[in-house]
């Protein structure tokens, strides 16, 4: 076992704070890692304060890790000491199921094992997540990065926004000549619209704040459209092939769904703490629609996503912080007072 | 002209009474065809009472319409006198658009022509429909029936309720193999029973009359599950290939959510006055379920669906009714006190 440095909540209602803890000792499957930057979701916020349902305390969130290979146990065969890696929400699963037989390891019908507050296969310990400064993760689970180093804190985001972005944008085939909507840009929504337009879609970015047009424009979007104003969404309705909400508070589902064209799905990947307000059946019913969800991505599809983003020059764009900041950050995080996400520069966490 | 003997509701307070009214001469393209039978749809009540929007008065209801062709315009291939033919819910389209172009008619870009309460694409003057001894209908839109002259009653409903839960089933493609579930055994549920047993899958009926467990079994469902048992419900929880939902009052749908498999589909045909409450977004996300609608079926699908049924022998369980009493009929429909369709012996009109 080694000693690990890392940032806990010790309870839903007290701030992060210093905390050591054990690594488990690395088996001859396991993939030991130096973590150099680890981006903040908003999963990590709603996991520390026990708003998805009561987490298990001391709890050390993180699920979008880059780092540096230390060891490798004696069956490992796909990485070796030194190898920049990625590691995303899961680090396994039972491997026994149909879905784990498809490489969709994040819908395990026994449960995947998150990387932070969830029960490791056999031990069922607690898992503990990035906030630290190593990790011990089964090889099938840890992906290779390849972009250049000088981006690796920008690439850590993609471990979880950027999949969570790119699975739902593969399975529904957009592509080139598809007319795809983005809902909200925040950490999920900037990543939708690079790899919606990378992927050679014409990218519509759909926002309550007229102020983020400029960046939207920046970063891919061929159109915005302000949701707040009926006359815009009018002007869309039957347009779109693929709309991707990512919007994690309640709203109105119905306008976006009377943008899709017949045929069209839209796809929610936010998950709001209380539903939103009920679609009408008619907009589904009129048209075909479809209204869906997806949840990340398998671990193949994360290679995947991640050699398609190191091949177009995705990364995110972020704001690198000292571990120190993780609680101001979560603050600036709820008022979205982020562009777009932010990491943790993990050789601050002894500081 | 011809005049059309028929029932009509003149306001949406008024019951359904004697009425006779002019049909357009026949053009060249046109089949003119003497009605023998029109099958009772929900839609029926809800146009005549205006619940859907406002009705134009006089309103002729009725699009499950089996008859025998009377005469046909000199440009009319497809049709000769004497034919037994079908008319649903629709009488043309634009026939200018993609959908049109793509045979889905029922989806046309510039709004279908309904059978009745809606407007004729050139002259747009207000359709009426099957509650009428006879009709005209451009050729495109006629259908072709092929079961025993014994059965036409029985076949009536299949033009709006059979396609309406054909339709969806083969989209979604449904067959051997896959666990099916229905939810509601009313004038389009007992049809999707029995077309989704004749497509070979196994299939489960939600209802919540345990007291329709005997029919679902006999219509071809393998199971029966009475959807107000939490339990019974959680025994079913990702199992399903796809759920069809008939049902037409507001409902809680997550529990039918729950019961689909991973990239399962539960496809809404009944439209509720009101929205059905919220469904939550985790059901959808956990598992990349897909919740989606459909609007009955193109002319080509729907003449694949009778000739579907007439090859498996499947047709509507009806009672027979004459035409005065209509009203009656409906009252017993708002009840659900109908085995499953009431059908209109249109030979009674002017009686």
């Amino acid at each position: 076992m080694t000693i690990a440095h890392a940032y806990a909540a010790q309870s839903a209602t007290t701030p992060l704070a210093p905390f050591s803890f054990e690594r488990r000792t690395p088996t001859a499957r396991d993939v030991a890692i130096d973590i150099l930057h680890c981006g903040v979701c908003h999963s990590d916020l709603h996991t520390a304060r026990s708003e998805w349902g009561p987490a298990a305390y001391p709890c050390v969130p993180g699920h979008e890790i880059v780092g540096r290979v230390s060891a490798v146990g004696s069956e490992v065969s796909k990485f070796k000491v030194g190898d920049i890696v990625g590691v995303g929400c899961m680090v396994d699963s039972c491997q026994h199921c149909q879905p784990c037989a498809d490489g969709l390891e994040q819908y395990c019908d026994n449960g995947m094992t998150g990387t932070y507050d969830s029960q490791e296969q056999v031990s069922r310990a607690n898992t503990l997540g990035g906030y630290s400064d190593h990790i011990v993760v089964f090889e099938k689970f840890v992906l290779h990065v390849k972009h250049d180093e000088k981006d690796l804190a920008a690439v850590a985001p993609l471990l979880c926004a950027g999949i969570t972005t790119y699975s739902p944008l593969r399975q529904w085939k957009v592509g080139p000549g598809h007319k795809v909507g983005i809902v909200g840009l925040g950490g999920l929504g900037h990543m939708g619209v690079k790899i919606a337009a990378a992927l050679g879609a014409h990218v519509v970015l759909f926002t309550t704040s007229p102020g983020k047009a400029a960046d939207a424009l920046r970063l891919g979007a061929k159109e915005v459209v302000v949701s707040k104003d009926p006359q815009a969404m009018e002007a869309q309705r039957n347009s779109f092939d693929f709309i991707l909400n990512t919007v994690a508070v309640p709203h109105d589902l119905d306008p976006f769904l009377a943008a899709l064209k017949l045929d069209g799905t839209m796809t929610l990947v936010g998950a709001p703490g209380t539903p939103h307000p009920s679609p009408g059946v008619f907009g589904l019913i009129l048209k075909r629609r479809r209204l869906a969800g997806s949840m990340i991505g398998g671990i193949a599809e994360t290679q995947e996503m991640l050699d398609f983003c190191a091949e177009h020059g995705i990364v995110s764009d972020i704001e690198p912080i000292r571990m120190a900041q993780i609680n101001e950050a979560y603050e600036r995080m709820l008022r979205s007072d982020v562009k777009y996400r932010f990491v943790v520069d993990m050789s601050t966490v002894r500081d």
